[in-house]
């Protein structure tokens, strides 16, 4: 669908997770970023494409990559876009979160940014407000937006998705990135393992999802991959108890040189930032060639725009 | 005035109060807020009027609704604007509010919207500054936006303002939007009652406001009303000492379904929001046929367009 | 250079400091910020001369009145800008400010604006980044935009900088400020005299600095001088060790009118805000004709305005 006609269509009103997408929703996707990347590496970063159109950024969670690469997005598409964060807002005068978004829809937003701390708030706000929802990160559920931008970047170096062995390493059962990357990445043709410490991978996983789950030494499970995602170690949300210590971790299941070795000659290596140095991934992996962190982030910019384009645009939306 | 004009005339430069207001200015805004929510309900939401003139929203109280509502009026006029919240102003650098608002006024804005916790501070700043004042809301003093709106609303459901009984209940003597409703209203010919618990009526309100004052069990009083305005407890504001518990508090002054049933079938009911559920409103109320609450948020993004259009762009203004 | 272009030319990808400006380069500035200044004197304050590039204003300390003289000097000139404070930023998630920069760059900005606590922050970044970096105040180094606005201001009034005699007074030792504004004085001819107490005064500073130095009374300092600039005592950063209390600092270094008596009668007197009123500054003194700090602040604006039309629309760069 979508690649004969000049107008690519997304037959969805809202982008809550990948789990709703097809393999011609994300190849929908996928094509559109590639003008938008396009578009911020001139000189003059901004189309008219959704001017006078609204979109409200809301992040109940503390973010800058995310909150920033949605506004630029939102800004070289020419919307106007305002920004609520939780702190200030009427959370703290204890209205509760569906009035807010009630409040919110009111005002005639196109689009509604969604980052919550709790997962499935942007389905539930997708069931009460018009406007369309993005999921920007939804607790421990889905990102959407980062499993996209994941996967642009893997097709722009590799040239294809299908076929290929990505092995996502570290907190599985924490991870939206994780999530959101397994789901996409199944739905077109690759193979995925999971690697991380015991205590970080979800009972009985492998049901929930289709892929492999591995454990033991990172040093052992790098030689089967194209491509190796690192997770961030969220020292924020945990307590201290899924791991010893910062350097007993890095040890064991950071990505280092000496790890890194002995992976393909041709592997990648990604990283959803914001980096950890030292702990999940060395400096010098994280600054080398084989790393596209900073892809990753240019890219983000360009699938977001293409997301805005596509809920904003499409000329047929079913919801 | 203004009626058989095609540029409508506001002889103000400020909008501070109500009070400072005629008949004829709030027929001129209110008629100029009906082409402005037309905007709002159009794909592209967006008109030059005010392209390239400058906009400072400087909210020193914790807002979203109201700020939101301010930045997308700005946004879909093409006003160029800046937020200032007072988390990282230069207040905690000791520096005095006039100096502040004399320092913004150097950078060239052509209006400041301003909310504030003390009564009177946007009268201040129209003596000290240049720019045209919007108040968004001063004390317990004034909130002129939100009493339009209510106006607004008031008169594109029932057709007319004059002659209308108005019940506004609950904290009257900390409620600056109690105080400019009833400005207005009593200006255009409606009948206003002001209902509370005893702890919660200013004394000797009626002197203040020509207005009517009822207490005892809301359910004794709303038959009277064309509209039902309820007022938000502002728990934040208060000690819990004007009344026992929000259980009893809603058990007497709470608008429920029971309560309701009393009224006049054609009654509406408003309320400014955020919206605490289950003490001055049930639920079931505040999702009714008959509540205008969103209706209200809606209306208030085009009634402060209408203002900053005529505060903008009015020919004379006699200040 | 520069006179007779009709493009006038910076040869410089950053402004990090005072100290990498040559004369001309200054002459350039100030000449740039003329015609900018003159926009925001206009009903339409916005010319296209950036639409599409993308500026970052990245704040590490707060600050309303530098970061919104940015902010519009980015709107006038129709960037699209986007703002990060540290409060809610990824610094709390463990990331390293160069991780920080390198991300935001990957996303394409044409300017980065940096304030930080840290002295040679800006230096690093323009050392690892692509995106021009403007210097909005490092630590106790360069404030540069800061003495641009206060020779702009100077030249303004006195018609010239060279041969002019400018007395600085007050925390010279911790003072950004200063340091800027004695680099750019003493490039252009005019001669500077640090005034201050002696705890306030750094070491030798004679020889790090062609200016002169003296201590005692300001009542004694000022008939010397044709500018007088105050400097804020910055009790936000101090202990209360280098000077006993505000009022005895006042009385012996505060710019009254009894000490202003003694000065030229054409002197004139600046302080770069915000304003302590009654401590380094009487308020009679700060509002009275002599004193141009309300200047400095619109003038602040219009000579940001010519560094971001610099450093973006050179014809040539050279870093």
């Amino acid at each position: 669908m979508g690649t004969t006609l000049s107008h690519p269509v997304l037959r969805h009103k809202h982008l809550l997770g990948i789990a709703d997408l097809s393999r011609e929703d994300i190849a929908t996707i996928l094509d559109a970023a590639d003008g938008m990347r396009e578009i911020s590496r001139r000189r003059i970063k901004k189309v008219p494409t959704l001017r006078g159109l609204t979109v409200v950024n809301y992040f109940a969670e503390p973010s800058t990559r995310t909150r920033i690469s949605f506004e630029l997005a939102e800004k070289r598409l020419s919307a106007d876009s305002v920004n609520i964060s939780v702190a200030g807002s009427s959370a703290s005068k204890g209205e509760t979160l569906l009035d807010t978004m009630r409040n919110i829809q009111a005002m005639k937003p196109d689009v509604i940014v969604v980052r919550h701390g709790s997962s499935g708030v942007p389905h539930l706000l997708a069931r009460h407000v018009e406007a369309s929802i993005i999921n920007a990160g939804d607790g421990t559920h889905e990102h959407p937006t980062q499993a996209l931008l994941d996967a642009y970047t893997i097709r722009d170096v590799k040239g294809k998705l299908e076929g290929l062995k990505v092995l996502i390493c570290g907190d599985i059962a924490h991870s939206r990135v994780a999530r959101s990357n397994a789901l996409l990445l199944t739905k077109v043709g690759a193979k995925v393992t999971f690697f991380g410490p015991r205590t970080m991978l979800p009972p009985q996983v492998e049901k929930a999802f289709d892929v492999r789950v591995a454990t033991g030494r990172l040093a052992d499970a790098v030689g089967w991959a194209d491509v190796i995602m690192m997770l961030r170690i969220q020292r924020e949300r945990q307590g201290a108890s899924l791991y010893p210590s910062d350097r007993e971790y890095a040890e064991v299941f950071g990505l280092t040189a000496k790890v890194l070795a002995r992976a393909k000659k041709d592997a990648i290596v990604m990283h959803p930032g914001p980096v950890n140095r030292g702990v999940e991934i060395s400096p010098e992996v994280a600054d080398s060639e084989r790393s596209l962190i900073l892809d990753q982030v240019e890219n983000g910019v360009a699938v977001r725009m293409a997301v805005l384009y596509l809920l904003c645009g499409a000329p047929a939306m079913e919801g």
